[in-house]
């Protein structure tokens, strides 16, 4: 019998990590739902997963050093990458009324990111709770009367709820970009034609330092599409820094700019080489 | 009859950026506590503060975007910078014995920020709440039966809370840091013998755009402390960069320096030149 495909994510199903699988992956998917973000690269590595849906940086918010972290202390590479548009909507148990309510359940962060809709409705009370999607599956087990819940659509479908309004976030550029990682046994996604590198490099702190290290693309006319810095904590005067470059691994150029960059870097390691997902991710 | 100084600052009263606002400024302050973090940034314009406390970046959870567009849309500018440890304290009603409890409320970033704590704990109720000093408040006011609350020692001297276990986080790395913003009838803090000056400048993304930019700091041998990328959404092949240095605006080597990244770059914005709060920072 053939082995299912486990997809691992943080959250609840129908949280916003579900969705950039089923984008990565399409439907039929099975998931692995993970409370901490260690615990899906812990079920990678044990097996228990053989694919994990990571984020790793949202346009409000920033990068997940958290996830990062992980990607260096653990050894899978990213395969694929991906990014969702945050859309919340409002989420009532089928039938029910607008009239009716009068308290709105989510994340604090996704009920602070739908600010104008509150102020347009002052009836209505903010609940915080510890999940967006588990929200609306908390609302249709429990079905406190007057309630609605904010999250993805998908949290909606996974749980039979009815979007009452959609996309009630103040603010369209929410985006969130996650990292599709792997083991060796769960089929690739298909491939485009432009591949993406990321890596992570530490270089002592000394003037011009990261000028030298860039050289190395520079020099050889490669494109960086991110490069972040980090200081390490008890090292004041080390960086880490995030580095992600249009090109391939296995592209002669490119085997040179990062032979180049070894050189001048305490720590060089290429956490992935995949198909970039366009322009705007 | 003096002006009182006011300090803006985001959450409830005994909020991490209320002791960011004591660690920079003393004890003895009026503030001005915001929902929003626009609202600091309007309450500044308007007069009805005169100084603000921003938090800019976290070293588990990155930059905050958001921040830096309310520093590019506003124009006050940065005076100070300081970094807090963000340490999460157990707080109950004076005379709470540990036994007694059975739920414990917060922000659901900080009731994750103390997993350990509850795997340890495994009868205490994690309850989400909009805020951890709120949580602090609440707990006071309404003296729910069993309640806790987690918090800054800050929220509990505020509202007469007692610390029953201090410093409960699980990473002891978790710092933010911290801009303060001030007009110009807000008293200067003490000057450090070391600046540092904080921008934002834009380039097209053609290859070696960033290089050519870091020349004008690298060819004069200043030190980064920060460079971050951030794409432009809907102009995908433009970025922003955020960028600290060491140096100050006065001096001439860095006259020059920021002249030559003005050639380089579409737009550049001196965000602001402060004294260096120390390597760790």
């Amino acid at each position: 019998m053939k082995k299912k495909n486990v997809v691992a994510f943080q959250g609840e199903r129908g949280a916003f990590s579900e969705l950039a699988a089923v984008q990565l992956l399409g439907a039929g998917l099975e998931f692995l739902p993970c409370e901490r973000f260690e615990q899906m690269f812990r079920a990678l590595q044990d097996g228990a997963a053989n694919a994990a849906v990571v984020p790793i940086e949202n346009t409000l918010h920033g990068s997940v050093h958290e996830n990062y972290d992980h990607l260096l202390n653990f050894d899978h590479r990213i395969v694929a990458e991906t990014s969702v548009r945050i859309v919340h909507n409002l989420i009532v148990p089928p039938g029910t009324k607008f009239s009716a309510l009068k308290q709105v359940y989510s994340h604090p962060v996704a009920l602070n990111q739908c600010l104008r809709f509150f102020a347009a409705h002052p009836k209505l009370e903010k609940k915080t709770f510890y999940d967006t999607a588990g929200s609306v599956k908390m609302m249709m087990a429990e079905r406190p009367p007057g309630a609605a819940a904010i999250a993805s659509s998908l949290a909606a479908a996974n749980y039979g709820g009815e979007i009452l309004k959609a996309s009630i976030e103040d603010d369209r550029k929410n985006y969130t970009r996650f990292f599709l990682l792997r083991r060796p046994d769960f089929p690739l996604p298909k491939r485009s034609a432009a591949s993406k590198v990321s890596l992570v490099f530490t270089t002592r702190n000394s003037p011009g330092s990261l000028f030298r290290a860039l050289a190395a693309l520079a020099l050889r006319d490669i494109s960086l599409v991110k490069i972040e810095s980090r200081p390490m904590r008890g090292r004041p005067w080390e960086y880490l820094f995030y580095l992600d470059f249009l090109g391939h691994v296995d592209d002669p150029n490119v085997k040179h700019a990062l032979a180049h960059l070894g050189e001048v870097s305490d720590l060089i390691r290429v956490l992935g080489c995949y198909p970039a997902a366009g322009g705007e991710s």
